[in-house]
């Protein structure tokens, strides 16, 4: 099976949680949106008029004749097909949990530099986006992280669900090198209140795939378009 | 089977989803924490000292002993159990996609009466919160509830998905209720562009079960503490 995954092609966004489970599988995917008039084709199925279920918005996956969107969803199907998931009910469904609590983790961190709308700049919002960091960082960083690295510890403290990899270890590989890029100050005080992950995101960085990956091409660097974004006045 | 559902006792809030689907069901359910020291039980949970995959955060529910939290996750279990969503795997990713599509709108309208942080009162992001329902009625809700009101007139204008009621019809008739409470006015002036989603929330709302559920004490009504809340200066 040759995936085709779309994706906004200049960012990382929501697309790399999919991507590094595809290169970790060393799956045989495109990434559509990023090749020649794939921009366009991705646009079209968005549109709808010629897709019975079209998606909201990118990432989707195509993978024969589905198209499966939202981020968690496609992690979900891919889980148990790239053996990056349990196989059992119980265990999809955990593994599922826990990605959509970094799903949500995932939007209050981009609201710290878009509290009030998308549809405005940074820069028309950043008194706000100024007590949002600040409040993230206070309440709602130390909970959400905190929790992950609770269920990893009682894992055992290698991986975050059973004895083997998942696509939620990788998502939080992203989390915490997205957080990194973002809030370099803030993290370097913050990451020794969870040494799990730090590991945790260690062990991922030096897996062969991973590590190959993230020297690629492939790899889109962090910028200001995306998910995590670095502006100094929202690191503290 | 008889399922408890825990979510706090005194909200509609995300609870609401999978309580419309028990009860359109009539299935066998227990709402715990409304129940006498069913609040303690559920804090007990979350807590996660004696539970091998605790939830982040209510609502969860137990099925027998799995333990299943986030909202979306949680219907997307129920649903062939219910009889509320297709069999097949294709149609029951979806119907997940959709419902996690209505969870992103759920977060989006939270934030219009606390865009900055959940940690603070309203009173305390006012101007913020202005800014943010003005953005979220100008372009957030219009492309959001017109891409339901697209899928539901494209599968025939009756059901969101095939032939018969699912319970993303039922999550949709709740936005409806819950953007009629927060906000009479510009729902009122909007409530045109989506024409099959109103007669959609009508027919919900005509069943004879969720009628009657309508009708009962189990009901909470809307209030100033759930995700839909009613502030004059946010309705334009």
């Amino acid at each position: 099976m040759r995936y085709q995954l779309y994706y906004h092609p200049s960012i990382q966004g929501r697309g790399e949680f999919v991507r590094l489970a595809l290169e970790e599988a060393s799956a045989d995917y495109v990434d559509v949106a990023r090749r020649k008039g794939g921009a366009a084709a991705m646009m079209k199925i968005i549109d709808g008029k010629r897709t019975a279920r079209p998606p909201f918005a990118p990432p989707f996956l195509k993978a024969g004749n589905l198209i499966i969107a939202q981020t968690a969803n496609i992690l979900f199907y891919l889980g148990p097909r790239l053996n990056l998931s349990p196989r059992d009910e119980a265990g999809r469904l955990w593994a599922h949990q826990l990605q959509l609590t970094i799903a949500d983790l995932l939007v209050q961190i981009h609201d710290t530099h878009h509290p009030i709308s998308s549809a405005l700049y940074y820069e028309q919002q950043r008194p706000a986006a100024k007590r949002s960091a600040e409040y993230f960082w206070r309440y709602r960083a130390p909970k959400v992280l905190g929790y992950f690295e609770r269920v990893l510890q009682a894992n055992g403290g290698k991986y975050l669900i059973g004895g083997r990899l998942s696509y939620v270890d990788l998502s939080l590989f992203q989390i915490v090198e997205g957080l990194r890029y973002a809030f370099p100050k803030r993290m370097k005080r913050f990451e020794r209140k969870i040494p799990g992950m730090i590991a945790l995101r260690d062990r991922v960085a030096n897996r062969p795939r991973i590590n190959a990956y993230l020297a690629s091409k492939r790899r889109i660097a962090f910028n200001e378009w995306g998910i995590f974004r670095h502006y100094r006045e929202l690191d503290g």
